[in-house]
């Protein structure tokens, strides 16, 4: 080497780096590149139908009492220091209000950590679970962030399907069949990503009694709370959580379409004290002493955000998002290469099977997505990134007249790579 | 079990989860034990010497332009949305071009990745580097989170000294004798925390040489940048980047007396493309692409928060600094039971050396800590969380008044516990 210098000890050696394995799988890095094969030439607006991030619509701005909350905190200059491991206390109070609200028993902020978004939720519980020859079942199709962490903090991981023609209902048998005495936990989500699907209460309850069976706590990820708009309520899991512990998920992001605010919740549903007696809650409080917290002024926010968000605001957003499921779905059946065996009820997402007999010079669900940025300016996620090849998952959760567009254009592109009789 | 449920499958196995080793060495979890030790029949004012985050000050209250930022970047309501892996670019160029004022050549927007804090940074390197058999020398002593991340990411740890009697430089014969071929980086905290040394343009020149011919790029923590108020000016490890692959990690958090508000960076100072070709980039922007990002909106203050905040702000905090860290060690001069071997020049910190055999009843620095904080109200850090058995941390950081009763206290405690002669 020049001037002297040894060959670099910190040279990458390839598939010695668990973050690389975890990073190819994540949402992010398929976006990227479907970001990359969008071209440039096409003067048309990207129509953005690969993620879950309706913000930058107008339709869906944020209430201004959110805006307001985060003014009032950061002008009272009380929250500049750092934030307690746990959050501050009346966010935690509030948050567990909030949840108290459709469930049976009462939550205290104690059963509150405060999180980075539900995204580091996530991390935590991910990391605080794992341990030498630990396992965790994952549902397939399943919001890949729950791979790339395990992937990252080498948790085991097993799947169980989502039963499509069930409405995406978990194979709780298949659960059965892979827990064993080295399983931790289950994950179900809830509203569905990528699925759009709502469970039933009947369902929850199968999940509950199926856990308790098999000794495994539910992690139930709710970031989508409440963005329903079928025929079934939103239940929270920890409606059960007498019979089994719960660890639940959730966020501001979605509900308050403030995903750049990062303002999440990791919450234990243990009215019977199991996670605190068996040390889940002294791993979850290690991890959180070692990581990264919300700002101390967004969590001060919270309490007046939560609180003086008015329901009109809510049913505004559900009923854009009712109107572009319906959109979404009446078009998809005018599309010939995609199917789609569930009408999406909740969240941002509906799932659709790619039939490439009917294509031509389209190898798989990427070169698909891959393709149709290139030629339509439209993203669209390949089912590869949620676990399931040859389908893809589609946003309804953006502008309406925007959606059409891009609906349209994937028509086109489906007429434009149609085999020939 | 009762109701037929097994042996629950998490119950957490002692030694098994990594976190709880990372978690045992952190401040925090420090800090609660001696919060949990307060007496609360003490009416007195608690001070706070154990912490750098000297925020609830009055005097140290950050710039009404930094508020303005926020508010700013939160009503304009561009700033709802999820943020790109490393960052928004305005952001990212602001970031460059502050760290540029005082570097020999231009960083670019690229090289600058935003982090949620510097904290996040650490993690962010650590798990970049880690790979199996790799290891990573620290400074001892050292802020502790870079032992807690490097536990969690099973990166092993080798430590090499400062020299408290030359002004806390790096051993670099000792840098020498621990680094192989698996040894990927070097840390060098400067101002440093927990020393309050600032390192001679020739000493970092020094360790940028030791680094290069032991083939391991320098992780350079300079959240204290700028934050000198002795003889030394601050230099910046990037400028002998064209000797050494650099990386330098920052943040608002200690500058800007905004700790709670979560804004960092992670800079690639890489005039020769090292990092980018042996892979490190790509490894950072893969753990970047698999963790939480900064709030958008904060991000999106940086730019006008870094060019409006007019010089006055900065000498005004200097100042105040400069005379707490005298106040300090002028009155450590008169506890008998404590040295301190250097005096501060920098950060918001001291290290002092605890001679017990001046003292009754009193084992070792941790006991020294758990009593204080019990009889005096006092928190002062233990030694052993940053590596030094038997010294002590002392924060001066604080509003002067108060620091100087901390201080007479501490001169009590000792006079009570003082071994009869
Ligand atoms: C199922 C699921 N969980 C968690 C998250 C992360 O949410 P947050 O923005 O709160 O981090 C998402 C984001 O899309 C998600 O779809
Ligand atoms: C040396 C050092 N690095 C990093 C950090 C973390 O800084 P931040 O608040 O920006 O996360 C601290 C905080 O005290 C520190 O002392």
């Amino acid at each position: 080497m020049e001037n002297g210098a040894k060959k670099w000890g910190f040279q990458a050696k390839k598939g010695q780096n668990p973050t690389a394995a975890a990073a190819a799988i994540s949402v992010r890095g398929v976006l990227n590149r479907l970001a990359e094969n969008l071209n440039k030439e096409d003067k048309r607006q990207v129509i953005p139908l690969a993620h879950g991030d309706p913000s930058v619509f107008p339709c869906f701005r944020t209430t201004p009492v959110a805006d307001e909350a985060i003014v009032d905190a950061v002008r009272s200059a009380k929250y500049n220091h750092y934030a307690p491991t746990v959050g501050l206390l009346p966010a935690r109070r509030a948050v567990a209000d909030y949840l108290n609200r459709d469930l049976p028993y009462k939550l205290s902020a104690d059963d509150v950590f405060l999180t980075l978004g539900c995204v580091q939720a996530i991390e935590i519980v991910i990391a605080a679970l794992a341990r030498p020859s630990a396992n965790i079942l994952l549902p397939r199709p399943c919001f890949p962030h729950y791979d790339a962490r395990s992937a990252y903090s080498c948790l085991e991981v097993r799947y169980f399907d989502l039963l499509p023609e069930k409405g995406w209902e978990a194979d709780l048998e298949a659960v059965e069949a892979l827990a064993d005495e080295n399983t931790v936990a289950m994950v179900i989500i809830n509203p569905g990503n990528p699925t759009g699907s709502v469970y039933s209460y009947q369902h929850l309850e199968k999940v509950a009694e199926t856990a308790r069976k098999l000794g495994i706590m539910v992690i139930s990820d709710e970031v989508y709370d409440h963005l329903t708009f079928g025929s079934a309520p939103f239940v929270p899991m920890g409606v059960f959580a007498s019979t089994v512990p719960v660890l639940t998920l959730g966020s501001i992001s979605k509900r308050w379409i403030v995903p750049g605010w990062r303002m999440g919740w990791l919450v234990t549903n243990d009215p019977n004290g199991i996670l605190q007696d068996s040390g889940v809650v002294d791993s979850i409080k290690n991890c959180l002493n070692i990581s990264s917290d919300p700002p101390t002024f967004i969590q001060a926010a919270l309490p007046q955000l939560i609180e003086n968000t008015k329901g009109d605001f809510f049913s505004k957003i559900i009923n854009i998002l009712r109107e572009a499921a319906a959109i979404c779905y009446g078009k998809i059946q005018d599309i010939p290469c995609i199917t789609c065996p569930s009408k999406p009820e909740g969240s941002m997402f509906v799932m659709v099977k790619l039939n490439l007999s009917l294509l031509e010079g389209i190898e798989d669900d990427l070169d698909f997505c891959l393709k149709l940025a290139k030629e339509e300016s439209v993203m669209v996620l390949p089912g590869i990134t949620v676990g399931m090849k040859n389908w893809l998952r589609i946003t309804f959760a953006i502008e309406p007249s925007a959606l059409e567009v891009g609906l349209e254009r994937l028509k086109v592109f489906n007429e434009r790579h149609a085999k020939k009789q």
